[in-house]
């Protein structure tokens, strides 16, 4: 299959798109290499010493692999349409957004930035397909964020929750109210909207993926090649949780626990981001409706990890003040049925974490006042 | 009170300023005059002679009311902000989105327009208030559209819709859940989570007024002097039905009536629009939640409307292909009981229909093509 991959030099886009080259499809990453430069911005650095762009995909072409980088901006509508126009790809996998809670909360530019750069993003990406290729599968990563954390509404269900209205005693399906907890989350909630209105005016093919926390640095792809490598972000910003403990253990620091640490979240790790995305696909959408899948392995609380990881290696245990404003404890269940349907079989955190530790520790670079820089809420 | 009215050199923003001044409130209206721009790009017109704004403003001033126009585009943080900072305003009134349906169905440009400017509007103005003046009262100008129009739910609601989660037979209010119908009524489902957002982590006191569609030309206010009078839609893009109606009958021509006509809708008098906006403002959101009111006075099909006209005037009713994808005919039932309970007294139907054919029958320059120009969907 011919396959955008946009906003495939981050996290999870790069590996995602070496996982789909690997496999035999055609792979056009789009990136405006936003997320290099807002290491700058922020004064931190990939722990890993990823390669230019450039160097990563001839790296992967020498491989044979079929895969291409275009500089693309899609909050730029005309470069987009044009490729879209010319290669009317199959599938087009959307990373391509400011992926960081923290960030969209540290004041009015980085919260605009957000906004503007994700939903004009998303909504020309709709506009492109809709106009120029409107088979093409459009395959979307969410967030488990856009639920919220309450179990006032049960096992979170995938994207629809089952209810009555109690004024006519109508059993029906609606989309899960969302309560996001930071603008970056919000902007998912909105991404769901135009998914609704542009599934059911045009008939576009989505897929939107509800991921969870993202955990680890390698995947099978990357590891091939030391250019292949895979960027890790450990500080306060864009280190999600799990990464920052497995980087404060493997410099032998505290891990630093927010509030109580009885936030219960859903964990998957980067390999499973690029198995469920492949699975995704795979197995299109009908376009009847939106297809919304939980892309979660498991659920832990966040002292559960950090106990984890304390038990193993050593580290001291650090409560600090939560910065954000969320509920200082909560229970979660979660489904993930749709992935699992496709054959998803998740890597649950006990096997693999040794490894990223002793991977983390081996680059030995955490400049330890990164960690604690997020923004309070 | 100080008084920001963002849109308001619009159909609806400036009947608004003008009431809000009259009242002895200090008036800043902010505009880019995109609609005067618009009218260009479609080659239409206001059917009623509208003044330059600088002039409008004067004739309002000379009046004696406190009343003055900022050339301003909220999409441009900067300026925006630094007028919230230096004004810190009571209210913040925000009429200043893209505002017609059909325009936001003619392409991707118009489609594209519409959600990049609503959506970045209306989140530069609740960074604007956060970060300047956090006690300023933000009403917005929402729209019935985004409920949609099925009776499955019952009578609609002011907002908030109360069901039953069957897995956990947890009894609760939700945000109504949204079914727009266009690419403009979708970017009012977006604001409605931006406030949601908004008022939950920073508490900004919102009330958002789900209009009605709005009919009528002039008000108490714009009848005061010919420099002041408003402006009149008729063509299909950004002519209301019941105006298009109107306009046909007074210019001798047949009624356009889409599809069968069996779709009721909301209606509401432009002169109630700036009444409704009055008590709104006057009786401040507490910022608990977001404060939603059905700003409607009643409910008609379009079938009604056409034949209450004709019997007056005579006109023939021509049944047009409906461009619009929408239910052929539907049922609907509205509550106004908030905005009843601060004082709205509706004008209804029948009261004012004269006056306003009558009227418009003497400006006689209907352009009759510019009467079924709406796009399809």
């Amino acid at each position: 299959m011919r396959i955008f991959v946009l906003g495939g030099d981050g996290f999870c886009g790069w590996p995602t798109a070496l996982k789909l080259a690997k496999e035999g499809h055609e792979v056009h990453i789009m990136d405006n290499l936003s997320r290099r430069r807002i290491d700058d911005e922020l004064k931190s650095n990939s722990l890993t010493n990823i390669a230019p762009i450039g160097e990563r995909v001839d790296s992967a072409r020498y491989k044979g692999w079929d895969i291409r980088y275009w500089n693309i901006d899609i909050t730029n509508y005309g470069y987009l349409a044009k490729a879209v126009n010319e290669l009317t790809p199959d599938a087009i996998v959307h990373f391509a957004e400011q992926r960081a809670a923290p960030y969209s909360m540290i004041g009015q530019y980085e919260r605009r930035y957000t906004v503007d750069n994700n939903v004009t993003g998303t909504h020309n990406v709709l506009n492109a397909i809709i106009d120029h290729s409107p088979h093409t599968h459009l395959v979307h990563l969410g967030t488990m964020g856009v639920y919220g954390y309450s179990k006032d509404f049960g096992a979170i269900p995938e994207g629809y929750l089952n209810i009555k209205v109690n004024s006519t005693q109508k059993d029906t399906d609606i989309l899960y109210p969302t309560n996001p907890g930071s603008v970056y989350h919000m902007t998912k909630s909105l991404d769901q909207l135009l998914f609704q209105f542009y599934n059911k005016n045009w008939g576009v093919k989505i897929t939107d993926l509800h991921q969870g926390i993202v955990w680890g640095t390698q995947t099978e792809e990357t590891m091939l090649d030391p250019r292949l490598i895979n960027r890790f972000d450990y500080d306060g910003v864009y280190g999600t949780v799990l990464n920052r403990f497995i980087s404060q253990a493997a410099s032998g620091n505290d891990l630093t626990v927010y509030g109580t640490g009885g936030q219960k979240r859903a964990f998957i790790h980067i390999q499973d981001t690029a198995n469920c995305v492949k699975l995704a696909i795979e197995n299109p959408s009908d376009g009847n409706k939106v297809r919304i899948f939980n892309q979660v392995s498991e659920v832990r609380s966040v002292l559960e990890l950090a106990k984890l990881i304390s038990e193993k290696y050593g580290s001291n245990i650090n409560y600090v003040e939560n910065p954000r404003k969320e509920l200082p404890k909560n229970d979660l269940e979660v489904s993930n049925e749709g992935l699992k349907s496709l054959g998803f079989e998740p890597i649950t955190l006990n096997e693999s974490l040794i490894d990223d530790v002793k991977f983390i520790a081996e680059k030995g670079n955490v400049k330890k006042e990164n960690i604690l820089t997020s923004p309070k809420w």
